[in-house]
Formats: structure tokens, C-alpha cells, sequence
């Protein structure tokens, strides 16, 4: 493989809530995402999630808290634990998680991507 | 779990080749370490090793090629690729990769650190 630059790699796309694979290693995929606006409450049932923000600010909504992530900041959230991503100015993001992740978990949504194409 | 803010986890300790652990994901850890001079030359034969570089320049030697790595740029080295970390001047990395992984593959070494603790 080559070497990865995250700024290039995001320059590559301009869709929102469409996440990117940029590399797979050990099960996981490492993904980039640009988000704006809110997505579905949903939780992974078997899949722990991180999300490590490059630029701008990510809130993420749980049942009992909110978590705010600004450039340089991540948080993991656990499998089985519900929670909604809320976003007011475009924010670039670094997911990762199983390959096996989709990405609204059980759910059945028009904003699910079924093919998660790599970059 | 918090939020992490690599920027005060980095404050937080100044020894060099001693990845600290932050987060812990799918049966992976999220490390962050300073690395300054060079590492042995070693292989994970297992896992897949990631290494984002948040400041400074990382070179990685492989047995074929240097991949130098500046802040914002991660390279995975896959298993069993034999590897060598080389750096002129203290460069701030994350890492990813499985709970299991020993630092030095299947070397035996003084740089070895047996427990990494959380930070």
C-alpha cells in the first residue's frame, strides 16, 4: 500500500454521510466522512465505532449526553449504544470501524450506502 | 467512555518509544507515543500496525523502500512486513493496532515496553 494523506483524500469527495474507506487493517477499515446536518438515531449491535475529527466540529448525540468533538479529538462509541450525529458546519471525520459495520446498524434507511467505495 | 484530546494526552508523558494507550476498539488499541532515533528492525506476524502522524516526520524503513510520513499521513505496515521506524527529530504518532500486539513482534528486547498503560 501507499501512504495516506488525509487531506488529500478528503479533497477526493463533497458528499455528506457518505463515508470513504482509505485502509483496512486487522478486520477494520479506517474511513473518512464529510457530515453536515443530522443523521438517524441508530446503535451497532456488535461494533464499536470511533470517530476522530480532522476539521470542524462534531456533536454527537447520546441518550443521556451530548459529545462534542472539535479538530484533534475522538471518542468511541460502544457497541450496542444508541446514538444520533448532529452537525451545523460541514466536519471532516476519521471513522473506524469492522468491515462489517453498516453504517445505520439495523436499521433499514435511504441514507444507508450500500457500497462503500474505497479512495 | 470521554472524549480524547490527543493534544492533553500528548501532554501528558515525554518518554519516547512507549506507545500509551487511549482508546480501545474491536479488540484494537488506539496508542499515541513520541518516537525520536530508531527502532529495531521487527515484524508483527499477526497484525497489521498503523501509524498516524499527528506532528513531525516519521520515516519507516522496509526492507524495499522508506515511506516518510508528515503530520496528517498514516501508513499500515501489514503483517509480517519486516519494519524499522527512523526519526531525525520527535515525532508525535498515533497508533492502531490489535490488544495483542507485543511492540517488538516476536523479538525479544530491552526496548520492549511489557505494560502500556492508559493515559
Amino acid at each position: 500500500m501507499q501512504s495516506v494523506n488525509l487531506a488529500e483524500k478528503f479533497a477526493l469527495f463533497d458528499d455528506h454521510w457518505s463515508p470513504h474507506i482509505v485502509g483496512a487493517l486487522n478486520g477494520q477499515y479506517v474511513k473518512l466522512a464529510k457530515f453536515k446536518g443530522e443523521f438517524i438515531w441508530h446503535n451497532h449491535a456488535d461494533e464499536d465505532e470511533l470517530f476522530l475529527v480532522i476539521k470542524g466540529t462534531l456533536r454527537i448525540a447520546l441518550k443521556d449526553q451530548f459529545i462534542i468533538l472539535n479538530a484533534g479529538e475522538f471518542y468511541i462509541v460502544p457497541k450496542g449504544v444508541e446514538h444520533k450525529l448532529i452537525v451545523d458546519e460541514e466536519v471532516h471525520v476519521l471513522l473506524l470501524e469492522p468491515q462489517v459495520t453498516a453504517q445505520t446498524g439495523s436499521l433499514e434507511s435511504n441514507l444507508l450506502v450500500d457500497v462503500q467505495p474505497w479512495i
